[in-house]
């Protein structure tokens, strides 16, 4: 716990203008002379302001009751996957502004972003292996510093999910487990069109293969079910889970 | 600001315990009556336990003078490029500490790490552009979450690291200009050696071009200095340019 001398300082003044105004009128309320009362006021704030100014520097040292001293949740790793139109992005951005809206450090990792910065990644197994093994990688090092980390990615492949899983600590693997069929009717990007019109090659559901979860912390379907609802299953999941700052 | 409730009885308590044993000395001193002194005391014991109390907690919203007032110098992103040998990790191993010591978040981001997590890597020029900008991508997430970063990566070429640049805010690229021969003297890892050997291929300085930066934020050699004056430069170079906590 750190505060300026200069605050400790103003603090002391504002307390004793107060705190003598009160002497003043307890001595002349006890002894009805003015004079007396006066003298005591006047001799308190010089004694006072010192002694107030070291119980204040004192209690900087004691961390009890702080925020510095409150037992913070850990970060935790939220890996989303399923196919595409599972509902993984909508989901993210609503976990994203509940850590946000709780004062907690937290970032959304998304496959559509991370290409966008990462060129020449392709769809091959090999290729989506490292984007997904690259992307698990930065959500460790973001965990280490204390940064919560919402990452919304297809990544079908068990074996890589479990490296990813291997690299970060907290890890929580939520399968939206939204049935192809939903997904494909959505189409909110019109990529299964397109891949059943062969314009997209390697598609996952498609020409290339999911491989759901055997043993996720959650299974979670859209099906029927709202956005905030699911969001919500999975905090309450995490809160079990990992504790949470909510009460503070 | 915040703090428990408890925190603040606790403070008002012991305040208290201090104040009244002065007040009541003080009213005995003038006025000889310990009768009324102790009348005073006890009166006041009450009044200003309460105001006190309301007192403490209005300052927890007075922001000033607090940690979370202090101008807190931003994170950045210390880029250290240049051949195998320059003493790019090392340095970059005591920039690391020094972030440390000030309390700071940092993360180091090394080749030789970063290159066990994401395999397949190789050395090729799209691999190494491929490995440099997930890296920057990294650096720009940590950055962004408050996280300082040193990253020591040969990154021989010009046109990559100007991309990681712009990903990046606070942006420094610093280059180790240690000559070519004093790095194949010291070959701290053999690397040399084996590629004049050709047991490495695309082997930077020798197979595989390195273009040293037009205009880094700090050129520096090792040639004929400690690694501590090298960091120490970087440091100061930072400090003139964003600033620091250093201070406080």
């Amino acid at each position: 716990m750190t505060e300026t001398k200069t605050r400790s300082i103003l603090k002391s003044l504002s307390w004793r203008a107060m705190a003598t105004i009160c002497t003043i009128l307890l001595v002349l309320v006890l002894t009805g002379e003015i004079h007396l009362a006066i003298s005591a006021g006047l001799i308190e704030v010089v004694l006072k302001l010192i002694l107030f100014y070291a119980h204040e520097r004192i209690w900087l040292k004691v961390p009890f009751g702080t925020e510095q001293d409150a037992e913070k949740a850990p970060a935790v790793v939220l890996w989303l996957t399923g196919l595409s139109g599972a509902g993984k992005s909508t989901i993210a951005k609503i976990l994203i502004q509940h850590f946000k809206s709780q004062g907690e450090r937290v970032q959304w990792l998304d496959g559509d972003v991370t290409r966008e910065f990462i060129p020449a990644t392709g769809f091959s197994r090999e290729e989506r292996d490292r984007h997904v093994l690259s992307t698990g990688f930065t959500a460790r090092l973001l965990e280490q510093n204390g940064v919560n980390v919402v990452a919304s990615y297809i990544s079908p492949f068990r074996e890589t999910r479990a490296k990813v899983r291997a690299m970060c600590k907290n890890f929580m693997e939520i399968h939206l487990s939204t049935p192809l069929e939903l997904c494909e009717q959505r189409d909110v990007k019109g990529l299964y069109q397109k891949a059943r019109a062969g314009e997209i090659k390697d598609f996952t559901g498609l020409d290339s293969p999911y491989e759901p979860p055997d043993s996720p912390e959650l299974r979670v379907t859209t099906e029927g079910r709202t956005p905030e609802e699911v969001a919500q299953e999975i905090l309450d999941k995490m809160r079990r889970r990992y504790g949470t700052n909510d009460a503070s």
